[in-house]
């Protein structure tokens, strides 16, 4: 499966929201990425899939896969898929990872090892973009994870780059989030500055064959130690993911968290509790909309023009333009 | 200086902020360390600062650096500090970047170079962090300038990991942004993918000494013939920022695109268009502060629980609880 609307001739898909989707439950990989699509572009239409869809859900289950470029999440991945099929579940990956060999496109291109899974009806792929979605990554990850979700899909992989707001965020709200450092020093303190240890439920210390892994494992382990845990304490896992050594462990360990979760309630509260974040992040998303809406653009103007001029300050702005957003 | 509210003992320091701002202005430090403190925990204190300094503001000139963990951006920041303080101007540095070493205070430590300006009078260093406001770095990061131009600073250097969405957002509202790359083949497409061929005024293309740094140069070129470009073209500078080789023909060519920009008002123009953007951002987050203030606690768990029994889905269940803000 490609990356984009590949597949079937895209001209012969149904524009309807039902229509495509009926078509994407069916099996019907050209209709799933244009559902896909049009959850990118948000707006109207994204939002009557997500209607479409959101009743159909809550069977999915999603590990988030994150660490600094290069690390090896996608090559990580790429093994996973291949255990994951074995028992004939389907995959998908959702790519919002720019340093990801999954979200090809590049100008020079380096589409890479997603071949591997080219001819596999069961694995999905998509690079994640928002291509005009107001709310960016943040609203429109949980927005494709529905529609995999909705089509039947059995593990949705979230593939980010550990390193920034939003996307550690996106990955922190997987079910199972799993954090790659490579041997050496360095990654285990990045990650925790990059406020990793508190979303990690599994660390995964991959290219694990070079020097320092054993340091990396204590010092994951030191951090641990320092840090206020639940009722779960994430465990070290070494793998090589390019020779598939420890790939097993870790699903294995995933399996485990995932029984964990699923004993007295966690799973179902973790998830009430991301479907409430994603209401409060959709009713500010509305907010912005209608604020735009009822301000006139003269009396816009003339307030942006006296900040502009330091006339007026950022705050006292936002109250004047919201003077009747009063309920 | 240090990255904390170091110097003198902070007990001492006035919690009024127009006392705060009044010290700081004078030249002490722990005053300006504490006013940044409060902006980042944002809320009605952090607005009172705002306020405050807004109409104080409009001369520093904010320089963006950013390009993936280990390209060497605070190896570079601290030799254009160097070359800075030579003509005696006052520099900041916000490191909003968890790779940093400037961001220090990793549980295993790894404070760096900065050690370099620490007796320097002229030179402020300061990691970002939010603290608790609610508008994360993309609000904080402004307000944390706002206070440095405030306070008589010339130049701030904004460091960020050019990786994440709202990372990439805050070093693209800079005056003048710097994406720092590496030769190899692989840091220029990655760089283009992140989105920061549209946010670079400036490439550095650094560790020039090391293979690769021709061809890197090549490949950027390729792709800004590839990319629509205004009436600037971005340069590309090669450097050596441990040895300091080509840091003065970084700094020249950022002068050039300050004079650039100072032509024909459209410095002004871009700071009044990032003045505007804060403006709808101030207005969002004062919206999404007086939807949930507006909501009763009944109401939003009865919907909530529909939303997560699939019952109602997040953009009804949204409209729901926004009835009562309609204008």
């Amino acid at each position: 499966m490609s990356a984009g609307d590949g597949g079937a001739d895209p001209a012969r898909l149904p524009r309807d929201a039902q229509a495509l989707l009926a078509r994407a439950r069916d099996g019907d990989r050209a209709a799933l990425a244009r559902l896909l699509s049009i959850v990118e572009r948000g707006g109207a239409r994204a939002h009557e899939v997500g209607r479409r869809c959101h009743p159909l859900g809550g069977r999915t289950y999603t590990l988030g896969m994150t660490g600094a470029p290069g690390a090896g999440k996608s090559t990580l991945t790429n093994a996973l898929i291949v255990e994951l099929r074995r028992t004939g579940r389907q995959v998908a990956v959702l790519a919002v990872d720019p340093s990801s060999p999954f979200s090809g496109g590049a100008i020079l291109g380096d589409r890479v090892r997603m071949g591997d899974h080219v001819l596999d009806p069961g694995v999905f792929i998509r690079s994640m973009a928002t291509r005009g979605h107001l709310g960016g990554l943040a609203l429109a990850t949980p927005e494709a994870v529905r529609v995999l979700d909705a089509v039947g899909v059995d593990w949705v992989v979230v593939e980010t780059v550990g390193v920034g707001q939003v996307e550690v965020e996106i990955v922190g709200a997987a079910d199972t989030t799993v954090v790659v450092v490579n041997p050496g020093w360095g990654d285990a303190v990045q990650a925790n500055k990059a406020g990793l240890m508190e979303i990690a439920d599994l660390f995964v210390v991959n290219k694990a064959d070079r020097d320092g892994a054993k340091e990396t494992v204590r010092d994951l382990e030191q951090m641990l130690d320092l840090t206020e845990l639940g009722d779960w304490r994430p465990p070290i896992v070494c793998t090589v993911a390019t020779t598939g050594e420890g790939v097993k462990e870790l699903l294995a360990a995933v399996e485990r968290h995932r029984a964990f979760l699923e004993t007295g309630g966690r799973l179902a509260a973790k998830r009430a509790e991301r479907l409430r974040d994603e209401l409060r992040a959709v009713v500010a998303a509305r907010l912005r909309a209608r604020a735009d809406a009822l301000v006139d653009d003269r009396e816009r103007a003339e307030v942006e023009a006296a900040v502009v001029d330091r006339r007026l300050d950022p705050w006292t702005a936002a109250d004047r333009l919201l003077t009747g957003v009063d309920a």
